[in-house]
């Protein structure tokens, strides 16, 4: 269907990149979020979307989340964020969030709120865990996962590089899990992603990330997927 | 006809940007070399100019110049960099340099293959002098302007943010000039941008770098400015 990359090769690709590839993380991250700003604006237009609950973790999926809010906000969406767990040491989440709020984006702290607003939203986009997730979940991710996975009703989640709570290369692990709408895969698709498509026929699948040269995407053996991308266009529908 | 910024107020805002406004010099080169490639892509698609020759300069403008040409490469064109004044401590410059190289783009070092590319390529893009620049324009680029601004038929020249050897609060000040076809101004056009669209009716100029919040844009007074913006585009021809 596509190649896939398991947690272990992405996590390689991803230090390759930083090390010899000299990319920066800041780089990395704003291209990334900037991708799934983009598969949402397609998928997902601010005409009917506007409202939009961001979900971001303590790690760099929480990352691509909030540069994804960033660039929402300036297209004309009204972002709301919730972001519990904050690193206090990380100076470039610590700067995006300082971003989010000199753009008047609202953030809201308790679980009571987030699960109002989840179920009031008109789009919900799941920054939580990313390729590097390692289960158990912890509090007050473990009840923000529930809530996504049982309720009734929910508007349209959209998961960024991996469902969150999802085994990365095994898939859905969970008693209940969280079904995206939007799976958007960055640099190339984790073995879960396949399982997300394969269950579930209506699901929409993005690529995103374009930044892999060609000896790199060799090495990893991404080439004919790197390959789909089009024009000038960041993203791509899978 | 459209709200500039005068050299000094381009300089605070971008210092604001970094202080208060908590953007990394990674993220806001990022974005601006970006929004470079995309204006290049709407007027210049490689289908046509896929071989162009990138000009960077010793600063911010040359950084942004070998952003573009790490997504033109992407994106199908044949960009052949030349480089002649590279910082040697600035990291971010040298890691961009290095994200090129991995990439395969070559690079030429002197003067005259500079002319002989020049007058063979497809497109020209002009990184050598930002909102920065003060006179006198130190070797070797007074002979690269001066080739650029004296030779005919060279194909079209695409400036970032101010022609190089302009002044950018006065407009052309040399004897002989460099008339881009298009300019690209970042964050808001400088003085000498509305001199360039008076003066040249066919000469396209587009905005990009949309990263301002709306404190920052009131601030400055380009709140209309950067209501130009559609959609969830990058840059906006004005």
């Amino acid at each position: 269907m596509f190649k896939t990359l398991s947690s272990k090769a992405a996590s390689l690709l991803d230090q390759e990149l930083m090390s010899t590839g000299a990319f920066s993380i800041d780089q990395l991250m704003e291209l990334a979020g900037l991708a799934v700003a983009k598969s949402i604006f397609k998928e997902y237009p601010p005409t009917k979307f506007q409202n939009c609950l961001i979900l971001a973790g303590p790690g760099n999926n929480g990352g691509d989340a909030l540069v994804a809010a960033r660039h929402l906000k300036l297209w004309n969406y009204n972002p709301i964020l919730y972001y519990p767990k904050k690193s206090k040491s990380n100076q470039l989440y610590l700067n995006i969030a300082t971003q989010l709020q000199q753009l008047k984006i609202k953030e809201i702290e308790s679980i009571e709120d987030f699960k109002s607003t989840a179920s009031s939203t008109d789009l919900i986009v799941d920054g939580l865990f990313g390729f590097s997730f390692k289960p158990p979940i912890r509090a007050p991710f473990d009840e923000t996962i529930k809530y996504l996975s049982e309720t009734k009703n929910l508007p349209p989640i959209v998961s960024i590089d991996v469902p969150s709570g999802w085994d990365v290369d095994e898939g859905a692990i969970l008693e209940h899990n969280i079904i995206p709408s939007l799976l958007i895969s960055l640099t190339a698709p984790k073995p879960c992603a396949s399982i997300f498509v394969e269950k579930n026929k209506n699901g929409k699948h993005y690529l995103g990330g374009r930044f892999i040269n060609e000896e790199i995407a060799k090495k990893y053996d991404i080439e004919e997927l790197i390959k789909k991308y089009k024009n000038d266009d960041l993203v791509v529908k899978l």
